[in-house]
């Protein structure tokens, strides 16, 4: 008999989520040591200075553990622009649609704080040819490439997906 | 008879120095107040943490005040990548040539510090013509825009430039 498992989300962020996100960028297996350690300080940071820190967070939790984030925020001196600077998913949970629902998830949260533009920055290495297409899957854009910006050899590729309320929320004729 | 005014350079970091890069930067006329206190911002994580903020300044002196400054540092994440995060002058020392000196100076110390890419970004707007021409006149070439990124119509502009020792750095036949 199959198994439903519910996924919880939460946007709070507790003290223990430092280690969670250590945990869930490690066992992604796409990221450097010192990238681990950016992404937790992040976590840090907010726990600080709170969202004036400018790092707004969302966990997917199964069973009572996360198996998936990300960390987004408005970038600093912009109109409308977000940049989504985090989101994996831990080793096991990749593959079954849950990026696109934290995607959407967060999409919506950038549109009601006010985000029209949401950015998106990764890697030229072939490692990321799934990071890309799950991007471009998700209706991101590629905006811009920057040679050599990690390492030679190794681009920025910068993706902008632009934010719109969803047709369901706008009640047109048929919904009235 | 004309006055010769020494300028002198520091890369130490002073209490106040807060105030006088919210001077510099809001004198250049150039900067939104959220973007002053961004430039300040920098100053006060550097007194804080020291060089672990990856902010390194040059401030430009004369009779006592500074008149200009930058600001950069290494890009996280990247092997040899560097951001120049804010160059300004005051007011009255614009158009004479301190800009690219103190450009040439920031090169040279990326390049100390293991630096070969230099990144610099700026905005799209009629405003920014001349600081955009300034950046390429001192090498830097366009790399990337970002459209709308700022504000509806305002793109942001990446450009970079290459680092390598000068010439005369390196001692050849008719140096030896």
């Amino acid at each position: 008999m199959a198994e439903c498992i519910e996924t919880l989300f939460r946007t709070n962020v507790r003290l223990e989520d430092v280690d969670t996100v250590r945990r869930i960028v490690t066992s992604s297996g796409f990221f450097y040591r010192d990238e681990v350690e950016v992404a937790a300080s992040l976590v840090e940071e907010r726990l600080k200075v709170g969202t004036a820190s400018g790092y707004h967070f969302l966990f997917a939790e199964e069973k009572g553990t996360v198996v998936g984030y990300a960390c987004f925020g408005p970038i600093p001196c912009t109109g409308f622009s977000y940049d989504l600077y985090w989101i994996a998913l831990a080793g096991p949970r990749r593959g079954q649609g849950l990026g696109s629902t934290i995607m959407t998830r967060c999409e919506e949260m950038v549109l009601t704080m006010g985000g029209t533009r949401l950015y998106v920055e990764t890697s030229s290495r072939p490692q990321y040819d799934p990071t890309r297409r799950f991007y471009e899957r998700n209706g991101f854009r590629l905006e811009a490439s920057l040679r050599d910006f990690y390492h030679p050899g190794d681009d920025k590729i910068i993706y902008v997906k632009l934010i719109k309320a969803s047709e369901s929320e706008t009640p047109g004729p048929d919904n009235v």
